[in-house]
């Protein structure tokens, strides 16, 4: 039984939610627990209903609509992504997964198709991690990896709470944010996010996991002096040694793994001014691999080469790792059903380990999850310049949806 | 004729005015145009009242106090420096330049001294930039480096103005900010704010210029991509680029000359997100050096790894000199009436050139100028640890005092 989505609607579907936070230049501004996340969810609900879903809305704003089994006691098999966006992004991202969920609904009702297990299409909240973090928030509360009430006390920059900012746009659900029953699967379909797709001239992307990562800082404290009568041998400059630590973090990918990324996102420097030698500077490391082992490595390496640069400098230093999170495979029963489903289209499919993490990386803990990957032209994200043509959604929306079907049908049919 | 200053009445003049803008740790916070400039701006003018001063403040918050000379149409000897201070900064830098001037006047009555010239004292606006930009305002609209009501118009990081800043503390004056009269010379006495005294073992400073420097900014252009699915050959990363040229400006000054220092003091990175790419950075450069050539070749090199910089992790750039000064040579006669006050007083002088701009780089613009440096224990400035002892406060003070009162006095006498 093969599943053939209406493209058209898919196509008109996306169209329809780029236009809520949309901006000037053809992508989306769409925080978490805006306005602008409002009409989106109010969209969505909508959407939901007009497909006879049964929604419920739970505590942290997490959105489900269910569609019923003949087996109403089954553990439903979950579909879904985020429609949250970040700022200036772009209009696939996060959204394309909750769309192909719906696809996947409606296409079952236009072929008259009953599954054995309910079905759940699901909206995670605050996906991105922008306005408040941490990222992928909603679905780590609904998974247990977060204490709600905590993650209702956290603010964005204007101190506005989350649990305020939730109440506000009136998505404070009635129901518990955590599974009520045992789910039998999670499939999330999303961009790829980076160009592995294309340079493999594949049609979509079987997901195997998601790799493991290290996040720290190093915060280095040099002397602040007068930059002009300061000679240059009684310097201790802490932006120095955040320098070397920056060319650091560039090169020891290359030292470790074909995958392993490593990156230096930010960067604050203390006094900060033309005049005066940098007394304080906090750079962040960003580790990621599939490999546990080698994001521990470069883990070592960082600490290490933070140590060599504040010796050459003769400053002081100190690290702190943040976020630890280790690699992730979903389960062959997973990734076969999202491998038997592009091979069933006749899709080039393509296995990859996501590099970037995801709200199927809380779900992994919940029941057997997986993913597909719909190409990322150029590998943009995070970017009005994000763009995944009609024909890619259509292709990874159609193994998603199929992919589900075989989970949600027992298999004694 | 030798002028004795009050040793105890110079530090408690000190120690008084210490005391406005006073932080926890010993240290002074007293931004230009402030309260705390008001209050110390108040002492001051009722401290030239008590000197029998003649006071006037300009258009622009300069302020002088005057004492006549046996010519009272002859150019007058200008002595000073400026009372506002770095954000946390110390108690002698500026402060002990006026004290020191407050102290000569003073002095000069206590012997029953007339001068052939008139003497004035003077505290110059905002000589720190730190509030409102750029540094050395006062004595630059003065010396007519600067527009008056182009420097009005600049605004603080509230926005306010510094014209409604001057006004609000009511130190906007009746005289227009320009020379009225012809001067004969300014003298300013000020803590060298480097460590060559020290290491010289000098008691007091003869400073014999100041020192030329090109300020200036590279801006970086990458790309912005999520860190985790980029792979580094993906990459063009604009805080990678800024870190090689932070590390060449750390090595140009040693490929250059004995003199010659180099400083990134500013680093903006966007979006700034451990999560992210860097897509622009700005960081700044400064250079100094006695010699202008010099100072030309550093600013040629770090076009050159900039242009280096970019090109090895393809990324655009841009560069803006915002700033270049050329190198000052005091007058021999300046010079030298520092230092025969020096010799007079059995004191170990060095000569030397300032490292750092002052209100007399403006000054030397208009009349012959020269500077006394006060030892700088630990070469310490704009900071709590900032440290003269008295014995060298009350050293460098006669140093000022027995110069400015050979300039002020007609040869014939």
């Amino acid at each position: 039984m093969t599943l053939r989505l209406d493209r058209e609607r898919l196509v008109a579907t996306m169209e329809e939610q780029a236009t809520y936070g949309a901006t000037e230049d053809g992508g989306l501004h769409r925080l978490a627990l805006t306005e602008a996340d409002r009409e989106i969810r109010d969209w969505f609900v909508e959407q939901l209903r007009n497909a006879d879903l049964d929604v419920r809305i739970d505590e942290f704003g997490n959105t489900f609509g269910r569609r019923e089994g003949t087996d109403p006691d089954a553990a439903p098999v979950l579909v879904g992504s985020h429609l949250d966006s970040q700022p200036n992004g772009g209009i696939y991202d996060g959204a394309l997964g909750v769309v192909a969920a719906l696809e996947f609904v409606r296409s079952l009702d236009d072929e008259g198709i009953e599954t054995t297990r309910p079905v759940e299409v699901v909206n995670w909240t605050n996906e991105e991690g922008s306005r408040f973090q941490p990222a992928m928030q909603g679905s780590g509360v609904w998974a247990g990896a977060h204490d709600i009430e905590a993650e209702r006390a956290k603010t964005d920059d204007d101190g506005v709470s989350l649990g305020d900012a939730l109440d506000d746009i009136g998505y404070r659900g009635d129901v518990p944010a955590e599974p009520a029953t045992e789910y039998e699967a999670y499939l999330e379909l999303h961009v790829e996010q980076g160009p592995r797709l294309v340079e493999a001239d594949a049609d979509v992307g079987v997901v195997t996991g998601i790799v493991g990562f290290t996040w720290g800082a190093v915060t280095f404290h040099g002397e602040a002096d007068h930059s002009g009568p300061t000679p240059m041998h009684h310097r201790s400059d802490a932006l120095v040694a955040a320098a070397d630590l920056i060319t650091s973090v560039r090169r020891i990918p290359g030292t470790l793994g074909e995958r392993t990324v490593g990156t230096v996102g930010y960067v604050d420097a203390s006094p900060n001014s033309i005049n005066i030698i940098p007394e304080e500077v906090t750079v962040t490391w960003g580790f990621r691999d599939p490999d546990d082992a080698v994001v521990e490595q470069a883990y070592r390496r960082v600490l290490a080469e933070a140590e060599d640069a504040a010796d050459r400098e003769g400053v002081e230093y100190e690290t702190e790792e943040r976020m630890r999170a280790p690699a992730i495979s979903f389960p062959d029963r997973t990734v076969d059903a999202v491998r038997r489903a592009a091979d069933a289209r006749g899709c080039r499919g393509r296995e990859l380990v996501s590099g970037a993490g995801h709200d199927a990386t809380h779900l992994a803990s919940v029941c057997d999850t997986g993913m597909v990957f719909a190409v990322s032209e150029g590998g943009k994200s995070h970017s009005p310049e994000e763009f995944t043509s009609w024909d890619d959604c259509y292709e990874a929306a159609s193994v998603l949806a199929n992919a589900a079907l075989e989970l949600a049908t027992d298999p004694a049919e």
